[in-house]
C-alpha cells in the first residue's frame, strides 16, 4: 500500500510516519519508483506497537528504539531476551528524588535484598528493577511513609500472581518474534492495566470501608 | 530555619524552592525581615513529598498542585477524598493511542463494564480509572494482543490484594492530613513499587521456566 493508505489505516500522519522511518523505529517501505514506496501489513502492526509504547506506555523515542532493536535481534538468546526485555522497558529512576539521603537509599537496598532472599526470587537486588524498587522505598521513607514496608509482602504476593499470569500469556505465543513482543507489550501495557485495576479496586475497598458516611 | 538550611536538609536548590513557592506547591516562609523568611519542619516534609511525586511518581507540576490542594482542603469529605484521591493522581490517557479505532475502544469499554460487574466492584466503568483501563485494553487489541484479556482476572485478583494492603496501610494513619497523604503517596509510589516488584517476579518466573537453556 502507499503511505497515504498506511496513514489512514493507522491514524498516524504521513509526516509522523516519515519521522519514525528517519528515527529507525519503522523500516522504510520498498521503493517502487524514485518518489514512491510501498508498505506492508507488517508496517501497520509495527506502527501500532510504536503508538502503544509511546502513548500508553509513555516511553521516549530512544527507549522505543531500544525495545525494537531487542525485538528484531535474532542473536539475543531466548532466556536472556525474556529475562531482560522487562528490564529494558522498566522506567529509569536515575537521579530521581534529589533529596534522597544516602542513609535511606542504603536502608532501602538492604530491604530489597532481604525481600528477594525471603521470597526465594531468582532475581538480583542490584538489577534495574531492584534499584527502581529501592528508589521508591527510599522516597516513601523520605516523605515519612517508611512503615509502608509493612505491606511490602502483600504487594509481593500480588506481583507473583501477575508475573505468573504474564508468563502464562507469553507461553501461549510460540513464535519467537511474538514471544519478545508479548513480553515488551505485556510489561509496558500491563503496568497501565494493573495501575487502572488497582484504582478501581481501591475505590471499591474504600467505599466498603468508609462509604457509610454518605 | 533559613532557606539555605532548608535547601541543605532537603537537597533541593534555593532557586527551585523559590519556584515551588511561586507555583503554589510550597507555602511561603514566615517573613522575619523584608529580605528574610523562616521555614519550619512542615516545609521539609512538604518538599520531600513534592520531590517524590515529581521524581518517582513522574507527575507534572500542575498535577502536583491538584494533589496538594486536595491534601490541604479541610472541606473535602473523608469518603470522597479517599474515593477520589487515587483517581486525581491517576495518569491521564487523554488522546492516547492516536491509531486506536472506535471499534476497539467500544469493545474495551464493554470488557471493563463486564469485569466490574463480574467482580462486584463498587466502582464506575466510566471513571478515569475505568477509562484508563479501556484505553490500555484497546491498545493491546490494536497491537494484536487482544487475547491478553484472558489473564485479566488474574490481574484483578492481584489488584484486589494490593488494594486491601493499601487500605490496611491507610487505616493505620489516624490523622486526616496523614490519611489523604497516605492515599496519594501510596497510590503514586505504590505504582512504582508494584511495577518494580512485578519485574523482579517476572525475572524469577522466566528463569524457572526458561533458565535451563543456559
Amino acid at each position: 500500500m502507499r503511505i497515504g493508505e498506511l496513514s489512514r489505516r493507522t491514524g498516524v500522519s504521513v509526516p509522523t510516519i516519515k519521522y519514525y522511518v528517519r528515527e529507525g523505529l519503522l523500516p522504510a517501505g520498498q521503493l517502487t519508483s524514485p518518489n514512491q514506496a510501498s508498505y506492508e501489513e507488517t508496517h501497520i502492526r509495527r506502527l501500532r506497537l510504536i503508538r502503544a509504547l509511546l502513548d500508553v506506555g509513555g516511553l521516549s523515542v530512544a527507549a522505543i528504539r531500544e525495545v525494537i532493536v531487542a525485538i528484531d535481534d535474532p542473536e539475543l538468546p531466548l532466556h536472556e531476551m525474556l529475562g531482560t526485555a522487562a528490564q529494558r522497558v522498566a522506567p529509569s529512576y536515575d537521579g530521581a528524588a534529589g533529596g534522597q539521603t544516602e542513609d535511606s537509599r542504603a536502608a532501602a537496598r538492604k530491604a530489597v535484598a532481604e525481600l528477594i532472599a525471603r521470597r526465594g526470587w531468582r532475581s538480583h537486588p542490584l538489577s534495574p528493577a531492584g534499584e527502581a524498587l529501592a528508589v521508591a522505598l527510599a522516597a516513601l521513607e523520605d516523605v515519612g511513609h517508611g512503615s509502608f514496608i509493612e505491606v511490602l509482602d502483600d504487594y509481593a504476593d500480588a506481583a507473583e500472581g501477575v508475573a505468573r499470569a504474564d508468563l502464562d500469556y507469553v507461553a501461549r505465543n510460540v513464535a519467537r518474534e511474538d514471544l519478545v513482543e508479548s513480553v515488551v507489550v505485556g510489561t509496558v501495557l500491563g503496568d497501565a492495566v494493573f495501575a487502572a485495576l488497582r484504582r478501581l479496586a481501591q475505590v471499591d475497598a474504600s467505599d466498603r470501608l468508609y462509604g457509610t458516611e454518605r
